[in-house]
């Protein structure tokens, strides 16, 4: 309806938008609409991050895309449902927090939009719940490569005040991948050490 | 005391002041506030929405009545406290989320303030939880009869970083009531879907 | 790392970092590290205070130290993580919500910075769970001693939209001790009578 479009705050006006939304999670849910704006003729218009988790220390989400044509937004929802599996593969989570990492080697409009990756250049984030695991592992990551950094979240800057501290990366696709590999190695003994019980991935790792 | 009153951010100065709170739940207490202070000679005078609900994904609430004498304050809390029961008659819940609906043939102070509604007339509150099904049902409200929109609230504007998404509407009271009603019958088979049970109303339906 | 350094928000370069993170708490971590910069030769840099405590209704908290010296900054977390045994005392919890205390009778640089107390001067903390109860005991405190309010937070103010109300006082090292084993009393029958069961402190009081 047009009352609720002009009432929202969408960067453009579309004739057809889809949503796509979800208790828990962030990144896996912008990776994967990057995947399905890549793959269709639509942009995400909005990307809104609610402090959710279920009680855990991250983000929900709830994110718009935006197309001339049904079924064109219709495909984009149904791609990005699809790719999540995939986005969710390098969350690692324990009853103590909770660990996340991202990686492409060629950003889209979504995570553009998102954290200010530079378009069709290589994107990497790392991210730890409590926060204190997330500095520690951003300070790992930009050591180990010759990356540049994007910005650094934590509870006060760039986040919806959650538990988490994280740094968006770009630069050489090879640096940032090593980057957030070696993050992940150093974050996953971190969490574990914290939690006493190993943090677990509900999908197989893509990074 | 009075410097805790000059350290508050509150409307007005009242001699009085009674205190309505709770870990789970706004527009109910909000609305239960609307009839309190129709029914006494008080206002209310800070309205805040902490992101609560116990590991939910929506709002607790903080409601401050003032008035000149001791027995009106006391008497809109008591009023507030016992129209709580029907106005959480139309939050229906599940693991996954929840759905609010509120409906007034007439607004007095406290929805006015809360929610921008206008004095005397008609409102309704339609949200979701997660904010994805809130603007779906948002959308059918407004196309379902001859509303206005106030406003719509979704985690980053209007609300406390909730994952909700939600319509303020006005207009003619029989409008008003039916866009509510029709979001609700779309609301709960979204919900019911998302979470594999059917959503519950702890209270009975008011609307 | 030093782009890591130049994307956060803190208050001073230092050669050093220590960080001190949690899920749940902000108060008892802010307290001791107080403590720890009294100690060492460190001062905190940053405090934010996310929105966390696993469901709960308060904060959790990330706090660093800065220092010229690796090993200052290393005893500086080590005291502080110490110390967070004594700081917990006056923390107590029910499923319906929590109540926290805090007291110092000489103030340093962590605690000025978080709350603006006085340098050197007496500091006390009255908080709730729900905001409510905050009220109410902030009502208290300040009733029963000649105490100076340095400022009262709540869900839409000085706080990161938990669901608390606090009030940080100073003044006179009896009187505001005295305040705060006032409205202790207070809320601990609130909380009790809100929770039906007796609000449980995990380590002994020491105010």
């Amino acid at each position: 309806d047009q009352q609720i479009l002009d009432n929202m705050h969408l960067d453009k006006k579309y004739h057809s938008l889809g949503i796509l939304g979800a208790r828990t999670g962030a990144g896996p849910q912008i990776m994967a609409a990057d995947t399905a704006v890549k793959a269709t003729n639509t942009e995400v218009v909005d990307i809104e991050l609610p402090r959710d988790t279920k009680g855990g220390g991250g983000h929900g989400s709830l994110i718009v895309f935006g197309g001339d044509d049904v079924s064109d937004v219709r495909q984009a929802v149904s791609i990005a449902l699809e790719d999540v599996k995939r986005t969710f593969g390098d969350v690692y989570g324990t009853d103590a927090g909770h660990l996340e990492f991202q990686y492409t080697a060629r950003a889209s409009q979504a995570v553009h939009k998102a954290f200010g990756a530079p378009l069709g250049k290589a994107y990497g984030l790392v991210c730890g719940s409590p926060a204190a695991i997330g500095v520690v592992m951003a300070d790992v990551a930009v050591k180990t490569a010759a990356v540049e950094v994007l910005s650094v979240a934590s509870p006060a800057h760039g986040t919806s005040v959650s538990n988490e501290a994280m740094v968006h990366i770009t630069g050489d696709s090879g640096a940032v991948r090593q980057a957030v590999i070696s993050a992940r190695e150093v974050g996953k003994v971190l969490l574990a050490n914290l939690s006493g019980t190993e943090p677990k991935n509900d999908f197989p790792s893509y990074i």
